[in-house]
């Protein structure tokens, strides 16, 4: 058991869109993410997801409306919900979700990305 | 669904050692906790616990050594392991873990609180 700090964490990568696990807490896992640009549409069928901002303002549009989100807050997209997270600037982020979380979730395709510890 | 400021849910308590909840991601808690002085020892048996500081440095001391855990830093306690979170000065912690969690573990007693949704 260590201490995990983000900052240092983050530094080590720079990929978009591509999280990283950095902590599993039972069957969840901690993981760490930069955004910049337009995601794609999707839902999960049954995970449901944390997103903690870190930094940036996160745009998290949904079918009926967009939240925005800022450094200290979170949003928690339920299973079944589509969403598509936008990042107008980088925005980074603290992810806690179930570890069978896929991040492309119902929608698949080339942005599906496999998550690697660091 | 709404956004959660962390800043807004600390402002609405001051009492110590009492996790309060402000988001449930499956069968997982998001609790946000003030801590001041020295808990009990404790352990839990199947849950994990993450703490992530938010304000101020956590001692988490455990039967071999101690943690010092700063702003933008977490440790994960795995289930079983005992534990005592300990605070010089007032400490601002989110918890994340599963919603069965009881804060005094398998310690009990006159520490234990119930978990109060603000």
């Amino acid at each position: 058991m260590e201490k995990v700090n983000l900052t240092e964490k983050l530094s080590l990568f720079s990929e978009l869109w591509s999280p990283k696990a950095v902590g599993a807490v039972n069957d969840f896992h901690v993981k760490l993410v930069k955004l910049r640009g337009e995601f794609v549409w999707h839902s999960h069928e049954v995970e449901d997801e944390l997103f903690l901002v870190l930094a940036g303002t996160l745009r998290m549009q949904l079918r009926d409306r967009e939240l925005t989100v800022a450094p200290g807050e979170f949003v928690i997209v339920p299973h079944g919900t589509e969403h598509r997270p936008v990042a107008d600037a980088e925005v980074h982020v603290l992810l806690l979700e179930p570890n069978s979380t896929v991040n492309t979730g119902n929608a698949g395709g080339e942005r599906t990305r496999e998550v690697e510890w660091i």
